[in-house]
């Protein structure tokens, strides 16, 4: 049995927080155990150039997002785990689908309408401070997608529109030069947990409202103590399902201490004291974690064989001999494996000259010689068909016009060096044949 | 003392014919044998998939292309001969400067905007039948260009405007992640030679109106009687200068023999016997080349050899160690190599609440406990600093608010276990620095 591709990308532009755990990390580790999936998980520092110019943050943050997945349980061993730029058929791949993506497909995505809205409202040019990289995300993203024929990406709802887009760019490519991709699908998470932030917003490194996966302890507990609460003194009754603080914890605690969680509400407890209780359960959760990630991260030269050993072994495996069957498919190809003459080559070479025998309405037989719509040469008439067939085999054989034959006339406006001349090329062409 | 670096890409998706040698491949070759030049010469396979999807096409051609300049007399051990699709840091240099190059730039594209046209003329959506490669092309030939730090780029008049976007793009990756690129300079020939086609328009794969570099003789031969002339008599003056078949011989011709023929037109030269000149004009330069194409092309395998091997030493030489650096640059870096954490890493986590001790107008002086624009602790007055600041190293100290102090107050909304949190954080970070 075929295990289903799975693939995930991680852009390394930040440091993860608990969003991104809850929502992304611990589902994709739990789905990477399943032993029908064939599970990708690539760090997508091509994507994070688009939108970030330091390259301290770059290179900080693809070591932390490394760090953060191996400590949270993914086993580089058991599932294919590398960093795009490690991977040259990526960008040779974007390139190739560069060519038969529909510009007009990529107008309507989510992200550069968006650039163009904010454009629009400050009255600027739609297209001002936007990159060719934000307009050109879909296509790189279709590149990752179908380089290893994923069958499902897990994506937020906002990222459906970008599989869609890859399933186009590859049936296009299919269509032109054979079928060479699966399609992918989009897998939306039945319920995604997006966390609140400190200010009660989704937890997003957009509104700078984040918590970080692994603070140190009191760091941690410090940040769950500044979210945002109303002002319902302790004792008084508390909705669970309107507070920030309920939805963290319950992202965090089984059904029971959720539950109970509830009832303490109901009972009014302290803001103080729910927070205290939150930052227990989260802590609880996270600190075997950190300590692995603490350990990773301090020897920053075994993630980076980790990850070249991840790319060396999907590159051989799957993308490798890929690309090279997509390249040989567009005509990327080896010279020496050429096919004879009788293909393009033949077709470049400009038409020959060719003689039409028919018979006229007179009863009689006639030829011309025709090159393309010009008429070159036009012959009187003959009695029978086999005297008209001799003079153009004597013509072909000659290879030039004897200058007595009365039989034939020129063309009109054909002089008779161009006659000559296409007789002679029609005889070159025999002799060659 | 450097050479002047002088770049030239061949996009292989035709047959050369006799305005591209006149043109093009005669004089960069002349140009290849300056001493105080280093010529980088190279198939444009990747440029070749925006219009041609016949891939045999692609494949033919890139053969053909190798084949004619190297039986024009290029040299491959004295200057830079490989195909595009050979470099990978091609594509990926590419996508690095999509992530800087302005789509609204691209938008003025020559190209592109002539497909715009012709779709509006139709009444079609702007980007009807548009793909994002015409779109993203100058981005690739920036790629081309600066991945070599060329400094001069031969070409036509309609060429210069992407010369222009090499710069532009080129400046912006400099201006981002300092000065790595040299900008190219677009030269325009003085006297470009453009020959006229079979019809009198310019000789061109898109007027399907050429005439093929090594065509057999007699297939030379007809097509040149084959050019469009007008009904002038033998006999009867002709002016050279509205001339096709002038412009052509002039092409081929020295300056004697030019002069001859101008003579030759105003005594009546007959259209014919001018063609049968002309032929064996372009024959006497074309021969002895034709016969070491068609030695070449025999044998497909050595030019596959060729082309590799120029591509393997130009990568070594040049390409990779400068993309190497370019990666560097933006942050694709080796994770061992990281920095200590007092950069980007520190940043990323949240600041720390800290402690401001100040005088008010009472004359006595006081501190608080801020976290960012949150005041989680007021103190109230003392007499002397030393006191203030003795109370503040005490809270450091024990990372946790006295119940019994009645020297400070908790701010405005704040609760007792935010300001304990506060405190143990910064004990925290205390003991790790």
């Amino acid at each position: 049995m075929t295990r289903t591709r799975v693939l995930t990308g991680i852009t390394t532009s930040g440091t993860p927080h608990l969003g991104n755990y809850a929502g992304a990390i611990r589902p994709a580790i739990v789905a990477s155990r399943d032993a029908g999936t064939e599970s990708f998980y690539f760090l997508a520092d091509l994507h994070a150039l688009i939108k970030v110019t330091d390259p301290a943050r770059v290179q900080r943050s693809t070591l932390e997002i490394a760090a953060t997945w191996l400590a949270c349980g993914l086993e580089p061993e058991k599932v294919w785990f590398y960093r795009q730029s490690d991977i040259p058929e990526i960008p040779e791949l974007t390139w190739l689908l560069t060519c038969v993506a529909g510009k007009g497909i990529l107008n309507r995505a989510h992200a550069y309408k968006a650039a163009v809205d904010r454009n629009r409202a400050e009255s600027e040019d739609d297209d001002a401070g936007v990159t060719a990289g934000l307009f050109m995300y879909p296509v790189l993203m279709a590149a990752d997608i179908l380089a290893f024929n994923a069958n499902k990406v897990p994506v937020g709802r906002d990222q459906v529109q970008h599989i869609e887009m890859a399933r186009d760019f590859g049936q296009r490519f299919n269509h032109l030069y054979g079928e060479h991709f699966t399609l992918p699908e989009a897998v939306i998470e039945a319920q995604v947990a997006t966390l609140p932030g400190l200010d009660g917003r989704k937890m997003s490194k957009s509104y700078d409202n984040t918590i970080p996966l692994f603070a140190p302890p009191a760091t941690l507990r410090k940040l769950i103590m500044s979210i945002v609460t109303d002002s319902t003194e302790p004792g008084v009754p508390k909705d669970p399902d309107s507070s920030n603080l309920f939805a963290l914890y319950q992202a965090f605690a089984s059904e029971d201490e959720t539950a109970a969680m509830r009832r303490a509400f109901a009972d009014g407890i302290a803001w103080g004291d729910a927070k205290q209780s939150l930052f227990e359960r989260i802590d609880a959760e996270v600190a075997p974690m950190r300590e692995r990630y603490e350990a990773l991260i301090a020897k920053p030269a075994e993630i980076e064989a980790i990850l070249r050993d991840g790319a060396r072994r999907v590159r051989e495996t799957h993308v490798t001999p890929f690309v090279t069957r997509l390249r040989e498919a567009v005509g990327l190809r080896d010279l020496s494996r050429i096919g004879p003459a009788a293909d393009t080559a033949a077709k470049a070479k400009p038409a020959l000259p060719v003689f039409k025998q028919y018979r006229e309405a007179d009863g009689r037989f006639y030829f011309k010689l025709v090159d393309g719509e010009r008429v070159l040469l036009q012959s009187g008439g003959f009695d029978a068909p086999k005297d008209a067939g001799q003079r153009v085999a004597a013509l072909k054989r000659e290879g030039r016009l004897d200058a007595a034959d009365e039989a034939v006339m020129l063309g009109d406006g054909i002089a008779r060096e161009e006659v000559d001349a296409a007789l002679a090329a029609l005889r070159e062409a025999a002799e060659q044949a």
